[in-house]
Formats: C-alpha cells, structure tokens, sequence
C-alpha cells in the first residue's frame, strides 16, 4: 500500500483538478489517499469517495506568496499540514501543484535535509530529442559552491536511475562552452570534483546537448537553472505565438493551419509539463512532488503516479545511500 | 566618406559572401572599401570593382581555432590586419562573420579598451515581440563585478539609442525573478547601483519580460548572457525541428505544412541573424562589428550596413561621452 498525500489546494484552479485526480488514483490504485486542505470545503465535494480521506488545513498558500514567509507564517495550510504527515510517518509522499518556494522550505522546516545535504535542489524534467532529461537545481539557489553542484549532480543522477529507469544516466555540467577549461570560476572547480564522483560524468554541455538528447542529467547553479527554465518557456512561448500569427495573417496558410493542427497538437503535448506530473524536491528527507500550477486532473494523476513510483522505486533510501560519502565530511563553510 | 574594412575570410563559406557583399556595397554607396585577406585569393575575383581595394593578409583565422590563441599567433590574419587599419587611423569600422574570440582579443590587442571601461562586451540583438533586443555581454566575460554591468549598461543603452534609434532605451537586468530581492549576490550587488547609474533602469526581469518586447537593454555576465543565447538557439531549433516532424508524420498535415509555408518562411526569418548583419564589440577603442558566422552576402551587406550606421551616428564619441564619469575612479580591483 503506497499512502499519498495530496494538497488539495495547490494547483491555480484548486480544488477541482484536485479533487479529480484523487477520485481517479483510488478508482486505479485502490489504495487510500489523503487530501490536504479545508475540510468544509472539501466534504461536501467527495461523497462516495470512500478511499480518500480529508486532513483538515484551514490555510492556503497562494501563488503569489513569499515562499518563505508563507512556509513560515501559514502554519495551518494544506502544505504544512500535509508534509508534516510525512514527518510523522503516516504518508509516504507529498504531492503538490503549488507555490514552489513555500513547498520548499515547508519541507525543511517539516522534515529538514537529507543527512549529509548541503543544499536541497529543485528538479525540473524537460522534453528533449527522445525523451526528458533532468535538470537541477532550476532555483532554489541563486550561489552556489562546487560542492553543492557535485551533491545535485548525485541526487539527479540517483533519480534518473531509479525512477525513470535510465541505467547509467549522462550527467553534465551546464557551462558556456563544451570545453572543460570555459565557464565561470564555479564551474572550472566543479569540473574536476563531477570527474571523480563516480558518475557518468561526460562534461561541459550546452544547451543543443541538453535539447538534441545527448545529457540525461544537466546540473547547474539555480540561478544559471532558472534562467535556463526561464529562457525555454520565453521562447516556446514566442515562437509558438509568431507562429500562430503568421499562418493567421492569410486565408491559405490559415487553411494550412488548420489541416496541420494535429501536428501542433502533438508538439505542444511534448511541451506540456502535466505530461510527466511532477518532480521530486531532491535532499529534503521525504518525497516532496511538485508539479505545475497549471495543472489540471490528468496532470495531478500523472504526478500522484511519478511519486508512487519513487515510493515503490525507494527514490529515498537510495539518495541516503548515495550520499553516504558525505557523511563523513566536514561542512565546507556553508 | 565612410571608410570600412571588410574581413575577406570570416565566414563560414568565406570569401564568396565578403566579395558578393564587398561589390554590392561599392555599388550601394559609392563609398571606397577594403578587403582584408590573402592577394592572390582576392584580386583574380575582383574584376572590374575599382572602389574595393585588398589588403594582403595571408593568415585566416578558422572558427575551429581557440580564440585568443589564434588573435596572438597569427599577426598577418585578414583579422589582425584588418582591425591594425582602425588603430591607424585608415578606416572607421573594420567588420566580420568570423571567430568571435578572436575578433575580440585582437581588437584588445590592437585598440585597447575605451578609456573608463573595464572589460568589453559581446553583444548580439534577439528576435522579441515587435522589434528586437539588445543582450549583453553574451560571453566575454564569465565571472563579473557589478561594475562591468553597469558598463554594459551604459554602453548598451548608448548602442539602443545611437544607433538602434530607440530614444530613451528600457534598460533590465536579467535575474531568476522580477522582484528587487531576487537573484545571486551580483545581481543583488548591481541592482542598486543600476538604478543610480542615470539610465532608465526598469529592473530585474525574466526571459519572458525580454521576449514580449518589454525591455531594449538586457544587461547580464558573460556566462548567463552565454546560457540565455544558447538556450534561445537551442529550443528554437528543437520547436521547429519537432513541428517539421510532426507534419510531415501523416498525409493530411503535410498538405497543412505546404499550404502554411510562407508563414513559417516569415518566422524563420524573423529568427535570421543575417536580417541585423552584425553587432558591435562593445568597450574596445574602435568600431568592430561581427555578424554571425553563416552569414551570406545579403547578411555581410546588412552587417556593412549596420556598421556604416554607428560610425554615421558617432557611436565611438557617445560611448566616451558616456564613459567619462569612469574616468576619475579608481579601478576597483580588476
């Protein structure tokens, strides 16, 4: 029995896709399922669901919050409630649709690092020539030391492997240049430590790596991720657009348009985020899962699924036993 | 008289573009122009083109070539000679669709920096909602202070201005986050002193911000402006890759794909480089533009363009002008 929690309250359109997704994962799974969140609000909404069960938080966490300070001042909400569950033992993985940042320092303050952690990292899946490849941390730290990034390039490494089944993922180092003398002073110190961390280590890469299929786990700083992050959706975004307006701006391309539409259907279903549900938040001690704002029931059900799979998978034992080298270490001046 | 010198061997398909550009200039603007480059490859192939003359360079910088290296080991290239015309006074912008890394060390070499400037930018113009944006540095320099961009920004905003035509340039600083707090510590560092710098600085801003069309200057390190323009490139390609796939997947889609050609001929050229030609080198004590290495002889004459237009609109003095408050600080530990 895989027990998960599901903050009802997290996705832009909460509760509803919610609410969806927790009536379908019983109807698949058959297990019991947990739905964090009002419980006013919620009742009402799940007659007949007997498998889900509702943990009262009378607190939302909004979108538009501080991470940090809602993580801090809304005790109550249907995040904290939820992920303290998992500190307590009675659920095996969290799952959330909402405000990155609060769910990150919710999880810290809730459940801390793993032992050995330095700084957790938030993980971003990106559809590339292929398949998906993983890249991390995409923000949740702006500086960075060498080896923070040698810990991310672990903990990826360790979640390529285990949960999306990938045998010996190729880890590189995001810089300005394939070369391992080009990058900034972090990454010219990072190159040689990733060389001697016992991964597939296959170097610097670019973005035309990343995207053409060549690099399963792509670490970075969260500043560099984020714009990386960022920089993709931007010009998806803006090709998508000036694509569409072209091809509206006459009657035979809009004709063209239209025959061609199931192709761009299939393109943007690549793109859509709620295709792979969500992602882990890697070196906090328990299974955090955050998908997309946007997401709507299919997505949330394909995120309840990815964290089954990491609880059937042992995702957290086996970052703890991937990080055992560090235990031993003294911290490095963080 | 505008006086430029053309790099006869910087392109990719070099020198057939920089002769097709060099006859088509003279022709254009009546104006005499040089070509830098091997003699013997040269004259046989300029029949009858009085206005351009050649001057000898038998050394050609390849793009293969480590830039540095190959602007001081190779002191007859058509780069070196070339720019050495500008030190001495023969020409007013020397332009090049060759090795960026070279074309900047030797102009460092040759000309030196402005006085006041500290470390010269890599600039390059990018496709956004209604025009085009200026981003820099794109990847000289990987690790900065807050007072190179500051420079940059100065030398961007006067590039928008002088030259792009815009009359008060919205000036940004490329962050993981709009908000003021947001970023790593040099961004931190740099915000406030932007602000101060007498531009009109409208903050931090994301790729989203920069591809909508609401930011002229994008100020950034060399290392970020570096991801930014590899990640732009790389997820263009990857769209557009995935669309022609995917149409061309079934028969009803392909007729879709045909009909819609010219709207998606309209995008792809509204992603062409050569459309702009070329950018400056911004810092170094003359005018040196680079367009991009696959530039045909349609992009080589728009990059003379581009560069006839800077040397018209004085860029030069209204960077010095504009540099002048650097003049009496002390250096801050470069």
């Amino acid at each position: 029995m895989t027990r998960i929690v599901l903050d009802a309250m997290g996705s832009d359109a909460h509760p509803t896709p919610e609410i969806a997704a927790a009536r379908a994962a019983v109807e698949r799974w058959k297990d019991p399922l947990v739905l964090s969140g009002p419980l006013p609000l919620l009742e009402p909404r799940l007659r007949g669901a007997d498998l889900i069960q509702v943990k009262d938080a009378p607190e939302v966490v909004e979108m538009a919050d501080h991470g940090a300070s809602a993580a801090r001042g809304k005790a109550e909400s249907s995040m904290a409630i939820g992920i303290d569950l998992l500190r307590r033992g009675q659920a095996d993985a969290f799952v959330t649709a909402g405000n990155t940042g609060a769910a990150m320092t919710t999880a810290l303050l809730h459940l801390g690092r793993l032992r050995g952690v330095r700084r957790p990292a938030l993980t971003a899946l990106f559809p590339v020539r292929g398949g998906r490849a993983v890249v991390l941390d995409i923000g949740a730290n702006a500086d960075c030391k060498p080896e923070y990034l040698v810990q991310f390039a672990i903990m990826g490494s360790v979640y390529a492997q285990v949960v999306l089944g990938i045998p010996s993922p190729r880890v590189a180092l995001i810089s300005n240049g394939e070369e391992p003398g080009k990058g900034s002073t972090l990454i010219q110190e990072t190159h040689p430590r990733l060389a001697d961390a016992g991964l597939n280590f296959i170097g610097n890469c670019e973005a035309k790596e990343i995207y053409s299929g060549q690099v399963d786990v792509a670490v970075t700083d969260g500043f560099t991720g984020n714009i990386f992050l960022k920089t993709s959706e931007a010009v998806a975004r803006f090709l998508v657009d000036a694509i569409r307006e072209q091809i509206t701006a006459g009657p035979v391309t809009a004709v063209g348009g239209a025959l061609a539409r199931p192709a761009f259907r299939r393109v943007s279903q690549m793109l859509d985020p709620g295709e792979y549900g969500a992602v882990p938040l890697l070196g906090v001690n328990g299974l955090v899962f955050i998908g997309h704002g946007r997401s709507d029931g299919r997505a949330l059900l394909n995120a309840i699924a990815a964290a089954r799979q990491a609880v059937a998978a042992g995702l957290l034992d086996a970052l703890r036993r991937a990080l055992e080298p560090f235990l031993s270490r003294e911290p490095s001046g963080a």
